[in-house]
């Protein structure tokens, strides 16, 4: 197996290629990781990369490797150099907790500053109501949230940020997967919110690097 | 075809047979209007009952039969004797009035009083926090809404009493005919909403009898 | 991370915040543990517990929780004050339990008399029907039943009250995991059934709590 | 266009080609018909017949074509020698009553006695029972329902004959035309009913044919 | 926890109640078995029950519980008496032999004789066609077949007998579980093919109880 | 509106764009042949043309439009030049014909001899067998079927030749307008046959186009 | 009825409510209007609104109200002022026109420039290749595609502008109304592009008008 | 068990039957091998093989079994003798490639050579412009890709020979297990491109052969 890295992809698009370990054997990541060690100047990130893959090849990599558990995420070469731009991820409970977490490692990955608000669920909309100043204050807000996906038509409804939406798949029954989240946020009341795949915290940190990049260039 | 329509239903769990109207012939209909013509002291519901149906059983029930086109609903030999107890129904946007106003019709011919809280969808928070003491005064309140739903989980977090939800067939794409709006009101983070089927304001309104009777009877 | 406990959920809404620990992990656990034990005066629920779960905060809480195998629920710092209400939970087949105890470990904590009443699914008619006079005294019945659910139709024609359906991801192939079941409910030709989320016994008896505070207030 | 009818058939398995008629232009059915008159020998029955297509073909057809609107079917050419066995085909509302109808006009055309049993759902469980000794003397039971399908377990639960379910598209939401009634009768807790497609009656009354041909032989 | 076996089902419908293992946990069973130990005139059926499961409760049984291994299903008490009737079980791969023999120890159960005629899907149609003369003897035929499901169409319209068809989950991809199986089947172009759940070979065995009895009594 | 037309596809990939006219307004329709007309070099087929699209438009296309009402195409231009390849287009039911037609005016217009032979479902299966060995003589077989779609796997199992399968929309209820044909297909028990989009017979007579293209070139 | 028009929100989240009328009766439009027309220093758009109900209200609404039939939409007091930002909204067919016309034409209420690239499908790769550097140019990027919706995923890996991608309900069996393209660009391969409801060309405009607003702000 | 294995499959289609060892048994696969082990004449491909059923069979099958474990396939009795043909498998990503490797382990099986050419999605399209006239050599071109399923519209957009879609189960949420990617294949806006079952590298594989043989016959 030979690798065909995008290493065009930064310059082109403004992000380089991730790499997507849901569902690589061993045997691919570590052919992917020893052609990427090889190349010290392009930073990448791993997604989705489970504690026994990183075991896997932690070795091959060296120093160059950052992983961190709660994300599942593993940075090589170090991140990109700092940008402007700050965002804001809003979730409504604690197990959007690690989509949350891939959205803020990413973004911080390519050079963004990220702030987590957690637990602002609409159950206790106190909570939202409270923080809402706060968030308004952000370049770009991402909005995670599983079940009824309520909090992103709230917070759509309060603030007028480019928003992106992601559904997460917490919960149960009715709640499919995310699936009912997805549909919830895609036929949000509130305007002008886009909406990411279920649990793509990566995405989110990517479409918001799209936007803070046409930012920085004004 | 002859009719077997339970007259024994309002004794034994304390609401008549209603007459659901979408999908009968015009014969069937007619076949039906013409036995019960025969009941005077029998109040009877007609639901999803479109014009052309009513003019086609109009003059078999005669001065019996009260239509309304908003509700699509008719009521025959008029309402049951009014019994104690109030319900809000509360509706996020336009779109979801003729579910809304089905609950409150059936509400009426089941004796009790109901009252419309229109337009207070979550996408301009405001409305509804400017009603919401309004509505913690009933017995019982109603949510009806489409789309993402998401009327429901505020409602449900800001109030405690029984609340009945109706998703609502509006929107388009995603919202799937009321399929999203159903399933995010399911899996809602607020405790306690049990939901009736797609655009059932005839369903919603017959549980909100069941505990009002018990309510009654204390 | 922090926790984020809504606090004021019991006095808004009449019961206070649960913690749903299906998907949390050991970690999230522990801190909302921790952080909970320190307010022994505010009762909390975890449903969705597992086994394991359990033992990872057992000594965390100490002797202030109190856990539940069959009901996968935990209780710290015991139950809410009882109040006046009683509730039958009626389920058609064995395979129904857990979510009934679900429901009725529910109704304890928040103060509330349940009592069982299994295997009496309509494949067997007369185990129904022998105990239908029973059933009929309580103040609210929770129907829990999968496959096709007919359990929920049969009890709402033959009674009154407050009635709250529980489908159930018992069975195989076309009973999907408790879709059919849930949609069947829906769907019901019996008059009056609201319905809860899949396997959602704790809903059911948030439901329950809703309609009770309210009798308890008349 | 030529038609290529299976004439063998009533020989090889008990029963003619039928002819479905929906989706068939006026075109094709007046080229099928045409042929079909050359064969006065050969009874053939046409299902889903509207009555534009009636009239389409009427006049090519002759005497010979008989329509029955309620059951949109037509029998061409006579029915079937009358054969032993009766049937009992059972409903749950008025709405099922045009899926009963083909059931039993397509056993009259196969030469057996068939019986209609309506409105006795389980809503209103007393009419069932009033009737069950009744429907315990046929040969086999047919049981058309929509909705949650419920009566389909209930009769399965009290009798042991050979009993054959179809699924109705009434209803509406969550019964999302008839897929609900199809799979909670495939999930029934009585053992031992096969389903047909949803609306099927013509099919339910041809698997009638297998079996009370199975009896006669003996 | 208590059982509530309904011993009466035998008399009442011809077959005696079953007990699904799948989902049920080694306590229930285990309750389950002790109650029908003291009852050895009550044979009973045990369906999907795995290894452990039956290990969990063979002491408890003694010598009264027969196990199967390639069926998942356990006997106890015996069978019934042996009655008129000879059905055969005809599947398309060697996928499908799981179901085909949970229908035919049912069947062994039920007190009938059950031949097994397997690998005789439509891809090799010459193998179906060598024995088709020999099916044509059964009084009841059961076709077990995943996938597309074709096999239950070429049998339909090559025979007249009472036929089911069982859907398997044999399968990938747009296989979905059985889901293709089953709507395949239910949408057959050979008529009169009644259809079970997905797996449920021990249903169909009950369908072919209902017609063998009925056959019997003639 | 203007167009933008790949007229460079046929030297590309060996067909010209086909206009796909479902969905398509009058206006855009009008503009479309308007451009086209000017270059009477260039074949142009028009799929999924209703009779009122076509008379809207045959004034602008003058003689250069040749309009079928079967197949729903319109050819302008003129076809292009014969090639060798011949393709037999076979379907089950008389109902399968419009999308058989659309094949085939397709491989006409495209330069191919194509040969329907229709009515040879395998209900009846004696119709394909004794067809079988004529059918082994084409190029390439398109199998066109609905509902259970099993043809397609019995013609796959009897001969070695290229074979398209297209699922028709046929049938109702479990068929889910051609989705069950389209799965079954997908899931077929034979080898190698692959499939095209529901009533897609335009799409099957191009992939047609791209084997015979390479036999030619041979 | 009474009409609750969110006129704060145009402050709140810079873009007025928008009135969506599918699903609007002509009587709930026509008391909309009435009100709105009272309101003249109140621009507002109203969208999915068929030429019949344009008929209904326009007497009402007067010179105020500016309607356009390829986008279905309504401009009733004008525009917003102008701002600085300008949009391109690219798409793949002839048939995704009014949803980008849906778009455009919100675009410019919003007070933004649009302009309109059409006809660019990859199945003729060079049309978009063509035209990739001026798409370049732009602040955003709405992608209009309907069935695979691949242009959404070929952009997106071109680019690195904010993008946002609208799935369309053209196409017909598998492309399931807009669901596949739907999925499709959820699932794309190209980082970072949101998503917007099927059809939802008027959310896109306003997602865009969060974005430019930002950039306005800078 | 006994084995009924299509012997005659070779001659009459032009392939062998392969065994599909997904959901089989380890005793029915050793009946399957031991039967096999006795025919050294007759080579067979094993497909879907894990290592452990590898494992236990192959003492049974000795020298004659060549296993590959990145194609999760097995060879048994050597490959058929070489043919004329030879495909390019054309890959999207990494994860793609063990269905690419299926796809090109069946043709060597068959005869046939074949080459993989992975890694060139469209996120990043130069790499596949750059090879694409590489690929346009190629007899028969098998594209498979997962998620949006992109490439192969791009692929049949670029040539104009024999093309074969499989979509692949990659991805996560809206990718929905290759669902997404089998649809949008379906609904490609490229012409003339069928499609097989998600990860169905082995039936690409055999409808290359039915290309390939017919080739070979000119």
């Amino acid at each position: 197996m030979t690798v065909r890295y995008d290493y065009a992809r930064l310059a082109r698009v403004g992000m380089p290629e991730a790499t997507f370990c849901l569902g690589k054997t061993t045997s691919q990541l570590r052919t992917i990781v020893a052609e990427l060690a090889e190349r010290p100047d392009n930073p990448v990130l791993f997604t989705r990369m489970t504690e026994s893959q990183y075991q896997a090849v932690r070795e091959l990599a060296g120093q160059s490797l950052a992983y961190d558990v709660e994300s599942a995420t593993a940075v090589m070469h170090g991140c990109l150099p700092a940008r402007e731009g700050k965002v804001a991820v809003v979730t409504a409970g604690t197990s959007d907790i690690p989509v949350a977490a891939e959205a803020c490692r990413t973004l911080e990955f390519l050079g963004f500053a990220a702030t987590r608000i957690v637990d602002v669920g609409v159950a206790g909309l106190w909570r939202l109501l409270e923080r809402i100043d706060e968030i308004a204050v952000y370049d770009v807000v991402i909005v995670v949230a599983g079940m009824d996906a309520a909090l992103a038509s709230v917070v759509g409804g309060l603030t007028g940020q480019p928003l992106i939406a992601v559904p997460t798949s917490t919960g149960y029954g009715a709640a499919a997967n995310g699936e009912t989240a997805l549909r919830a946020m895609l036929s949000s009341c509130a305007q002008g919110i886009p909406v990411m795949n279920i649990d793509n915290g990566f995405g989110a940190a990517c479409a918001a690097n799209r936007i803070l990049l046409t930012l920085n260039r004004k």
